[in-house]
């Protein structure tokens, strides 16, 4: 195998992606959204909200970081993060299961470049570098958004309290992009409080 | 309106490119891609082929350059490469609507971060400096890979032949990505010549 069979091979596996399907609806609320496209957004949130980012961030890093952190869904779907009453996401088996997805799919790479993208994925994962940080704010920001642009997606669905997205989701915005979440807060609180 | 207010109000606007329909078939054949799916797999290839850009070209630029490029097709919609003969691409009437769609939809942003945006999108469509002929190949060959992942996709709708193909896209991925066009062009003759 070349160089180009093995990126080519990669690639190809990456378009399975955009079949792993998630809690939150398209802004329409016609269907489901999926790992592909939201990677798209996500990236997009990026350059736009850049200058939210703590000094020493590398938008361009972070953006990378958007495009590949959900390629393992293509092994293990996606887990919403109100499932199981906010507890499945981030549950042991489901960590092990990503982290055998990842070996195998970046694996698919030259070993060079699967390296780089694995470490990029683990950095992400990790969520302590000040680029990892600020990629989650925005993986947790943007279902909020469409969440509430759609009319209230899978906060309908999982029966989500306000105080439960506070506690969940708010506080791991608030950690990457504070002024974000200040924003958010104010605009979807009012949907919350007319549906109690 | 805030900067933030602007920023949200472009980013809920972009969400619409998921409705966006293209001619070519997501790998499995399932259902169409569309327009938001389609910009993040080609952020991935650049990121993924980044060695077969010239020397001088900017990945990172090539990534946000791909990430922008199709959101005039909100308001314009997709045109199939393939289309009434492989003319309708690039004709007089939807240049001028996409390049109104531009001034629209980044017109969405803070002024400074609107401009930078348009400025972007329109090097690209220039399709002169370096890393716009690198982005403009990659956003030719990943349809290819596609239909040919799926099956055959838009090639059977538009009844393309392998000249064809090779006049249409093959020269403008050869002109960014040589190597790549050599690749794919081997792989993908035998389908053609299966049909024949």
């Amino acid at each position: 195998m070349t160089r180009l069979d093995q990126q080519f091979t990669f690639l190809a596996e990456a378009e399975k992606l955009k079949s792993v399907t998630r809690a939150t609806p398209i802004h329409d609320a016609s269907r489901p959204e999926n790992s592909g496209e939201h990677s798209w957004s996500l990236a997009l949130y990026a350059l736009t909200l850049a200058e939210q980012a703590p000094e020493g961030v590398s938008i361009d890093r972070v953006i990378r970081m958007l495009l590949l952190h959900d390629l393992v869904e293509i092994d293990v779907g996606d887990v919403p993060i109100h499932s199981k009453g906010g507890t499945a996401h981030g549950a042991e088996d489901i960590l092990k299961a990503e982290a055998a997805a990842a070996e195998r799919i970046f694996g698919l790479l030259p070993g060079d470049q699967g390296a780089q993208m694995l470490a990029l994925w683990q950095e992400f994962e990790a969520n302590e570098t000040p680029d990892a940080i600020f990629a989650k704010s925005l993986d947790r920001v943007q279902p909020v958004l469409l969440n509430h642009q759609s009319g209230g997606g899978s906060w309908i669905d999982y029966d989500v309290s306000f105080t439960q997205l506070e506690e969940r989701i708010g506080t791991k915005i608030a950690r990457g992009a504070p002024a974000v979440w200040d924003w958010v807060r104010d605009r979807v609180e009012g949907w919350f409080a007319a549906r109690s």
